[in-house]
């Protein structure tokens, strides 16, 4: 069975590229697309997505980022931006696409990838809200590149990706594993300026490790644990 | 280095298309394009190639694909269709991009890779030009590619091969082994009917083996050597 992926869009700016999307997808083999707060789609989406056109009307349409996330349990940023100059726990380290497929290989879950808009990626919160940042290896003279040809470039590694029998965490598990932490810090008195840093090194860690059900169990088990001897 | 590698286009038909071909390569470290009777490129041209209309404006555009592939001593026709039905010897075997990198690891020369039409692809004769078929694995539901995300796709593959230090045969002496070739058959009265079909797949054979200089130079002092003994 394909994985379970599903391929975010926040806010693109122009409809053909939407409309190029759905056909690389549908190209792939792909067919869950989500837009975040899109531009208008009409005629030029429709052009642009050819004998994909099923796929853009069935696209899910929602207004928040976090929406269309809910339900993943592993959240990839693609970021055209290696960024080893700033922002070094938003997006560093950063992932190709084959190493992502690589970490990928084996579990079964939801997993989504999101592309960020074609002037000015992703902001710094909707970078916290990615487990894994994936970025492709392009000419350092033009590393910015289409939206679609991005999308396609990603989906022709992801595809033939088969679903393994190792079950992803839930979604909302691995976010009461995050608000456990979160607690143990506050537990510990940790240095209120580190707090965010550490929170999104810890998500940054899971989020590459891809955590499985068993394994947040576990976690979440140490964390009551620690927890209570503290009390 | 990087692999001395060429994109041709065959009568690309939309000049939005040879815009985002021209911004895909230049993101790849790719510079050198090669128009055949392409459409007008003209303003959406320039627009869909983004920072890379340089490369646009210093495109070889040429009247013939004979004359697009002169100097190439490996062509490779990127093809859509799997084409298992017919046309055996002209579309079969077709190897994915990843093993196209593979068979050029370690060499040496002037490699092109060719893209047909958006609406025909290429015609019988310009497949017969071709040393190796490549066809880009899609799902069967849909597996008409966007040229341009064709494009990126190969070139995502291709980036970072480096050049080997094995010196491919140069494209005159592929053609002289190949002429040496069909002048045997013809000695030997090799059938009338199957003449064509066994050229094309001595074509594929060489292609895909990707000749060094040094075995064409073995292969033409056989065919020599057979030639003297038949008369």
């Amino acid at each position: 069975m394909q994985m379970n992926l599903k391929i975010v869009l926040v806010e693109p700016l122009y409809q053909g590229n939407v409309g190029s999307v759905a056909r690389a997808m549908k190209n792939f083999g792909f067919f869950d697309l989500v837009l975040v707060n899109p531009c208008r789609l009409e005629v030029e989406a429709r052009a642009m997505s050819s004998h994909a056109w099923d796929l853009l009307e069935n696209a899910t349409v929602v207004s928040s980022l976090s929406d269309a996330i809910a339900d993943s349990s592993i959240v990839i940023g693609t970021s055209g931006v290696s960024g080893s100059k700033f922002d070094e726990h938003l997006r560093v380290p950063a992932f190709s696409p084959r190493e992502v497929k690589e970490s990928l290989s084996g579990i079964d879950g939801n997993v989504a990838v999101l592309f960020g808009r074609e002037d000015q990626g992703f902001n710094r919160e909707e970078l916290r809200l990615c487990d894994m940042i994936m970025t492709i290896p392009t000419s350092e003279v033009y590393p910015i590149m289409n939206l679609s040809h991005a999308v396609a470039v990603v989906l022709y590694e992801m595809s033939g990706m088969t679903t393994g029998e190792l079950p992803l965490a839930d979604a909302f598990d691995v976010r009461l594993l995050h608000t456990h932490f979160a607690e143990v810090l506050d537990d510990i008195n940790y240095p209120e300026h580190k707090k965010e840093k550490t929170k999104l090194m810890l998500k940054r860690i899971f989020g590459r490790a891809c955590l499985l059900e068993r394994e947040v169990q576990t976690l979440r088990g140490i964390m009551r644990r620690i927890q209570k001897n503290l009390r």
